[in-house]
């Protein structure tokens, strides 16, 4: 059973959620309403002092839970690769201003690559990270994605190819994070979690919901109760392993942007205490 | 290496690749072309004599390899259930009629349903049809859907599922149906088409595109070659397991049914020879 949740104090919020918002609206609501924890888009740090950025969350006693995101490892050329790895050095460094512990990484796929050859270039690029990251003390986060994201965002696309990574990677500075909604559907989740746990490579743990129908492959995420994962479960699962970090609310949905965030703030705040 | 496809006279095309055309004009226009062999959907019948049609395509010298589709087993309730069977029986009687020696399975997934209840439900749906099955000689074909589907069209959604269920219910007349758009991206691919063809399970090969970015989740498939899937691996593999049946090509696109169908079973022609 999933320890019941009485308040908002494990809750972490996406700035991308409430993506309307800057992040100093955002970071105000979240605090009034008595939400734990911040996960910062790195879009919306555009045009802001980073560590003056990251001093006014703590200010409003949000704990920063990660950067989003790094990643995008794989690509035609060499060049090319070096040039995601500089990005991701350059998030390392942001993390690092901003008093972030965690960047997570959508890891990358290049169309016209064989996934094989996407996943060699992944794991090359998060070990050319490693010094960087361990200087800075920042984790780095391999986040499998959907298989439906395996064209062109991911070629890491269940748990236990994250979980394969982390272990032959092997570094204090690389873990995984887990997003319900990529991997809900996966009959080998409940022991690839638990492996994951016992590992101690479980860094993150996403929530929304799946959507029937889905309308938009990336936009039409639902809030928690709104489809058919059953997060509560999973949740359990997560617990169980050892997990004891932030419920992060990441919830991508044109209809939800669209819509007065006051309100969908509102909602979001109930479905996580009923559903999550 | 897979081997040299010289002719068309093992391309077998679904009715719903030309979903525009009824059935005797696609019949004609692929006996026309040298394509071996049509996948009859169930729709493509309507107010038809099924018997007649049957003997239609045969004399148009086209092997009727399957029927499309039964499936969608789980329900909320016993009588939903019991419809869903019923339907199934009725298609194995079309089957039958038709002389189509398959009737593939889209197994059906319930929403706010476990997907572990939706699987009990379906192996109870198809072991209930066995006995008719058996007694038509029509072998039923577990196809295994891609996970994006799990929320409403099917709770088995890689291959090593389809092959526990194939293997746990052990009839000669239930198998397994490849379709490299479900299962491109699964890292255990090559592995279980092994195992689903040394169980003699391998009973169906569907093959078109994955493209990037897909932009409807039904009805955006490429044509072989305009996409990331390596189909010519896969069909390596395929015929390293011992299969040599038709490679079926089941193309659902709003892009390319709003396109002259002539031209469009030209391309589909030229795709099929140089990228499957």
């Amino acid at each position: 059973m999933a320890k019941p949740l009485n308040d908002l104090s494990q809750l972490c919020m996406h700035t991308i959620t409430t993506k309307p918002w800057p992040i100093e609206k955002a970071a105000h609501e979240f605090s009034e309403a008595g939400i734990g924890g911040i996960t910062v888009w790195r879009d919306a740090l555009t045009g802001r002092n980073i560590r003056e950025t990251g001093t006014m969350l703590r200010g409003l006693n949000l704990e920063i839970v990660s950067l989003c995101r790094g990643g995008f490892f794989s690509a035609d050329t060499v060049a090319d690769r070096q040039k995601a790895i500089d990005d991701n050095l350059h998030a390392i460094d942001e993390a690092f201003d901003l008093g972030a512990p965690l960047v997570v990484l959508v890891c990358g796929a290049t169309p016209g690559q064989a996934l094989s050859e996407s996943r060699k270039q992944i794991q090359e690029g998060i070990s050319a990270c490693l010094e960087h990251a361990a200087a800075a003390e920042i984790k780095l986060a391999i986040e499998p994605l959907h298989p439906m994201y395996a064209g062109d965002r991911s070629a890491i696309n269940t748990l236990e190819q994250a979980n394969n990574m982390a272990e032959a990677i092997r570094s204090p500075w690389v873990g995984v994070a887990l997003d319900v909604y990529h991997l809900w559907w996966d009959p080998n989740l409940e022991a690839q979690i638990k492996r994951c746990g016992q590992n101690g490579n479980l860094s993150a743990f996403h929530i929304c919901d799946w959507k029937t129908p889905t309308t938009d492959m990336l936009n039409d995420r639902g809030l928690m109760g709104e489809g058919c994962i059953d997060i509560k479960l999973i949740r359990t699962w997560v617990e169980e392993s050892g997990f004891n970090g932030f419920y992060e609310a990441e919830i991508f949905s044109n209809l939800y942007w669209n819509e007065d965030q006051d309100a969908f703030l509102q909602k979001i705040k109930q479905a996580y205490l009923k559903y999550s």
